[in-house]
């Protein structure tokens, strides 16, 4: 269960080059690729013809074409030509409303009249030169609310990201959890510890010590559908913490676009964006490594729990302090869909 | 859905050598082996005994010997003997009828007291000298009717084989299409065409211009249950074409004996018999080497093709003239398979 | 379907080390560790707070420590602590009651109430040191009781290990079957025959001349659930066979403890204890391989043996003489079965 009346992440633009690609979302299977104008299109993958997949198919001047038969297939998911055939007459196929801004393909995979462009979220350092952006792409499954919970409860840190960022004082120090309408926060400040590894090696490309004590802060926010981005950073102890002067701290904002593939399954974009440094690209890419390596070791347990729920449906999980976070953002989800369900047009559903 | 009361491909000759072959064929798991009279033999592949499967024995005498226990079964689903157990009162298993012939092995799923040899197609260019045969086996996850249509549009060559034997003239010659009782025919007359590398390939090893305009033809038959044999060549431009004068041509027979395996997945027999050249062994093995690599290229296609017709069972595809063939086809499948299921006596519908 | 109220073997002594052993016997998800006193506990592998598998944690100081996010579990299925978080009032998860005992883990899967220590089977050769042992553990995709049919049927030596430990006069020699209780006895005795190769390598490593006719006897016994230990051995022909001397033979128990892990699939822990030269590790090495080898050529009999059985659920099977063994076997099972849903408190079985 997912809202399907929201702007999800596809793809990044760099993933649809002179070939479709194809690729499910939101139990949709998609095809995405440049139209004419350089604009990307999202269909059906699902030629009207013989039911080949288009994402087989290949872009000519801007048109898809069919790589079985050769249909030729215009953006708006209505038939161009095939050769010596009259395709006039053939029914559209499904075209989704598409956003490509920051670096990213957004889809909105349900009712195409509600699509709106002012609820895409709006991401500042997406689009300051102030700031640099690495990520990545994870497929796991599981189901999508499970990488929400873990994304909101940071305590997992201490365990599952032992030799990176993990450290004890993140299970000593509780979290403050707040709902602002539809978005989730849950926060922890930790003051004067010393930093882990994986923030020394950030304070040392910021130019900074990194054998002083600190203080760290991870800011958690919830927004719907299911994206997460959380300030995290470290300040020299005393200096102000979140709040310290630029001289005398490293932060940046952990990226979480969390797409469902399935009801248990998911596309996992990741990635961190900094505002220091932002032309070292040396620095861009070894914190990709790092992020990419510690974001993996997330994976066996999300989809092994996954395996577990699914064969214990009817046990119920606890919900701690820790959890807050987690438990808000799905009640957040699960009014959406209640008020999705309750406004989508009957035929619309029946589609 | 397919007819089971027809000769179908079960294997080659060559694929029963001395161990027993297990083959589903038909929704039926089925053990092949040679007997004592060097024929072969067609058994379920079930041991009454433990239920092993009987082709994970081995062959004594032409004797199928069950490789669990020794249990030894007959040619015709009697249990013979094993050591030290009476078993004259086995009950015995089911026994095909089957012929071999050209070069394969022909079975009969379906009520053995129908099967009848005068059914079985002849193949003119199986017995003859003049011509030569080379082909190979591909196990494909989809419907055997995918296939069908498959063979029976070959406009699919100009964007699935692009650099092989496909060209735009496939696209924009329309086809004739016609029912002559259970055996659907279509043709297409290319004239004053350039020939696609293919068949400049074989202009060549039937020692001809390759780079001079030709008349290219294609003609599909389908007979059921789900045979196609096509008709293809060229002949330099004016020379007559189909019709012309052997030293003027080049041309030879695709041969597609297609098997389901399951309602989802086929034995897929393709081959090429040609009547020049016949003597010349590495030009078949040059011919059967290009013609698989052409026909690997539409398992992808056919395979994404089914998970996407699964994927949506509702839909319906649409039929346009290229089309007819395989609608035609169809039409003669379902008209055999609901005769079969009127007349099927119900004692053997009930087994 | 198995008995549940019974010892079954979950692993061997050396597979728990420090970490944590996450294993699936009768259709129950467990996690194995040595708690503080070094004695294997057995429970759930379930976290109570998120349902993440105890078994990707870790053992800090005889705590069982989930992975995800550090909750602390006791050896009885209670929860110790979390860090930051009152974690009393959580439910306890399922423990379940274990020995350790003969180099194995034993648990008891069934109603913790009826588990009785007095009913594991006492292995005099696993506590003398005039024995030694040497096995493995093979994951096989079949029905327990397929393999206790294998074991309790010894013919099909002839056919799946006919170059090491079959020989035709297994065939040839009827087998005597009687039921003790819950026992079954099957035994074979083969007199003045040449031994094959497992037992002329036997013979020579005891010192003892393997060119020369032998007595070989093959006695199985079942015992509840699922163990088949069977006595066998050759000794020079005339000396007494299985009551022979010492001096005249080699011997040996071919140990099968067969543990459900769903209704079709196995853990099969399987080895061989002898009483001859228990000192030598070269020799137990040697054995053990060879065992492995031989056992190992029954995997794919069994595994095909269940598809086709799950294939035809309708179909009896025969029984011969030579199966009463097995048969005898599975009433015995049923009885229990049977005993076991008629005594099961209901809030137990509800569970």
């Amino acid at each position: 269960m997912f809202p399907k009346n929201a702007w999800y992440v596809a793809c990044t633009s760099d993933e649809i080059s002179d070939k479709p690609l194809g690729r499910k979302v939101c139990n949709e299977s998609i095809v995405f690729y440049r139209g004419a104008d350089g604009r990307v299109a999202a269909l059906e993958d699902f030629c009207p013809h013989r039911g080949a997949p288009l994402s087989l198919g290949r872009v000519v001047d801007g048109k898809l074409v069919c790589g079985y038969h050769g249909l030729e297939m215009g953006c708006d998911g209505k038939t161009v030509a095939m050769p010596g055939q009259r395709v006039r007459g053939f029914p559209p196929i499904r075209s989704f409303p598409l956003i490509e801004r920051y670096g990213f393909v957004w889809i909105w995979p349900g009712d195409a009249e509600q699509a709106d462009a002012a609820k895409l979220p709006h991401l500042a350092w997406a689009e300051s030169s102030e700031w640099a952006y690495g990520g990545g792409l994870y497929h796991i499954q599981c189901d999508y609310r499970l990488m929400i919970d873990n994304l909101m409860d940071l305590t997992h840190e201490t365990y599952v990201h032992a030799s990176s960022i993990g450290q004890k004082e993140i299970d000593e120090t509780p979290v403050a959890t707040r709902v602002e309408g539809d978005e989730v926060i849950t926060s922890r400040m930790m003051e004067n510890i010393s930093a882990p590894p994986f923030w020394r090696m950030a304070l040392r490309g910021n130019g900074l010590a990194d054998d002083v004590p600190v203080d760290r802060w991870q800011i958690c926010r919830f927004t719907p559908p299911s994206h997460v981005l959380i300030e995290v950073g470290v300040a020299h102890a005393g200096k102000g913490g979140y709040s310290a002067d630029a001289a005398h701290k490293a932060s940046s904002i952990v990226v979480d676009f969390i797409t469902p593939e399935t009801d248990t399954s998911i596309w996992y974009f990741w990635g961190m964006a900094r505002n220091f440094r932002p032309e070292d690209k040396a620095l861009t890419e070894s914190i990709r490594e790092g992020q990419g390596q510690i974001f993996s070791e997330d994976l066996q347990m999300l989809e092994q729990q996954q395996r577990n729920l699914l064969a214990h449906p009817a046990r119920a999980l606890l919900k701690l302090n820790i959890d807050a976070g987690g438990v808000q953002s799905r009640r957040v989800i699960e009014r959406l869909i209640a008020q999705e369900q309750a406004t989508t047009p009957v035929a619309s559903a029946a589609a």
